[in-house]
């Protein structure tokens, strides 16, 4: 299995999931601007999730950038986070359509969670791969955005039935964690 | 016509069939976990499809692979896999909605058999143009996997009618003799 | 503007086309075989569609293969060419969903015949970039597949009013006509 | 990050927006020509989505061609531009079905606008990465036309109040500024 194929199957699911997300935001019957209000909640999903997609796609670009071979187990893993992303849909239209009521919220960071499982997964597999000089290995070291991130999910899941707002809070909060050091990376990169 | 060229546009249709697959799963209008309930057997229905087009396209892969030039009828053999895929979604979704009801579990039989036809008359068309010495032809050999799954598919169509439940184990069954020895290969390669 | 990023996009394109088709073909309520019964027009119409959609990709593959470089007028020919493909999935299930009537038929063939239209500008247009001694000019000939069926759409749009099932059968004709040298002239080239 | 992947990965994206929208084109229940006539405004407006998003994908091909190294802030330019394309789909549709009324024609002005300010930025970032002697600097000079068009969005915006249709005039307008100069480079270019 080639990497380049394995990153072009990747990167036309995951330009469909991000694009195909917009259908859940319906057109709506009236002509006024009033028409719209209604959708205010479909459209913040929209936003929050295709921010989501797009640090997915950025990432995992990132870690098979680091890898060489591509083995079966990898091929899997990465099936397994596609399947993950494409539920992002689903998830974000139930959420927007109910307002950020506390189960869809719910649904939504189980979602969030299972994709970071699986995003860890397919981590361990390119690592399990490159052996003990593994560049993932060190490129990732002892993962902290990881599992802080599985951390944070697990926490909106639980805080969702006290109030759903801080379940969207620590969304918005575990997106801003791998967004930002994103560009520090990449400052101290190109200072080399 | 190039090889990169059929398994890109292969690849793209691949891909935007497995996520639209995702479409059939509708979003319920109540909020609360019991209005999902009735999307479970859709749900299963989109695992199920989303593991057989998984496992086609990493077999798709590993057979162009052991190609070297594309002949028209390949390409027209190619298309035609593509067709009974381009099904995958609207056999789920019928399947799923009706619970697994006996008629859309044949349909889906129908169509996963057609699906493993068209991808032997692929096979056959890339080991013709190959000739004696065919990579393709050494790499199947007899290819008993391809025939026990025909049987397999027809044996499910028949005893959807007895139980659809023995068709759906049927369909899990060739999906798991699909999976895991392409784990056993990469293994004994990977030991070369 | 790379010829690779033409043929990619177009492939990008034509590959959600002849996927999203299928989506015309609405999964039925009920789970029995004669719930699809009014399904059969649809899907019909689904695989004339398939077949000409596949056509098309095959010979824009062929016909981009001998061109060298890429003009601006190329790039909006080529674009008004996907603007009719893109038309498809629309024709087709009108066509299917009124059981080949009349109006829709003659609508298909418009579609039909716009597509043919586009498909030879963007020949001129190649075939003017490339000068006197250009490749596809030599390859195309007088190009009587193309005239051909220029004619087989205008008649089959008129006949439809005398019985949409003439103008059916003349466009399967025009298909075949686009289908059988293909495989001739491959040969041809095969045995050199 | 490599600019093959950003590349592929924008046209993906393009390739799928470009074609979901003609989703929202819903084929009609009855089958007579007069059937058709309530979806001529969303036909229309469909050409004119079609013909900005294939002007924004020739573009942003031309702008990634003068591109050498990508950043973090070229990726995240790239996806808030592919964001507020994501929208067209929406935009069109809704001004398509209610035929050209003043609020949905406002909110398609906004979304274009907010789609050339999002080109802005992506152009500044890759302008900002190149340096003092950014061949992309010297390629759009003073970027006139980019600045028209913003001023033509807005203007379009406040007058779709006194008639939507001065509104769409400067959409068309705007349009033309782009497609001509195109050709213009072009002949400029293939002259040296």
């Amino acid at each position: 299995m080639s990497k380049g194929r394995l990153e072009a199957f990747s990167d036309g699911v995951i330009a469909i999931i991000i694009t195909i997300m917009v259908l859940e935001m319906k057109v709506p019957h009236g002509d006024r601007l009033q028409d719209l209000a209604p959708l205010l909640s479909v459209f913040l999903s929209y936003v929050l999730s295709f921010v989501y997609v797009g640090i997915y796609w950025n990432n995992h670009h990132h870690m098979l950038h680091a890898t060489t071979n591509v083995t079966g187990a990898m091929l899997w893993a990465n099936l397994h986070l596609l399947f993950w992303l494409s539920l992002f849909p689903f998830a974000t239209g139930w959420m927007g359509e109910n307002h950020f009521a506390a189960v869809p919220t719910a649904l939504y960071g189980v979602v969030l969670l299972m994709a970071a499982i699986a995003y860890y997964l397919l981590e361990q597999a390119i690592i399990r791969a490159q052996g003990p000089d593994s560049i993932l290995k060190r490129a990732v070291g002892r993962d902290w955005k990881g599992k802080l991130s599985l951390v944070l999910y697990l926490l909106a899941i639980l805080l969702t039935f006290v109030s759903p707002w801080i379940a969207e809070a620590l969304f918005v909060l575990a997106a801003l964690i791998w967004w930002i050091p994103d560009r520090r990376i990449e400052r101290a990169l190109s200072s080399d």
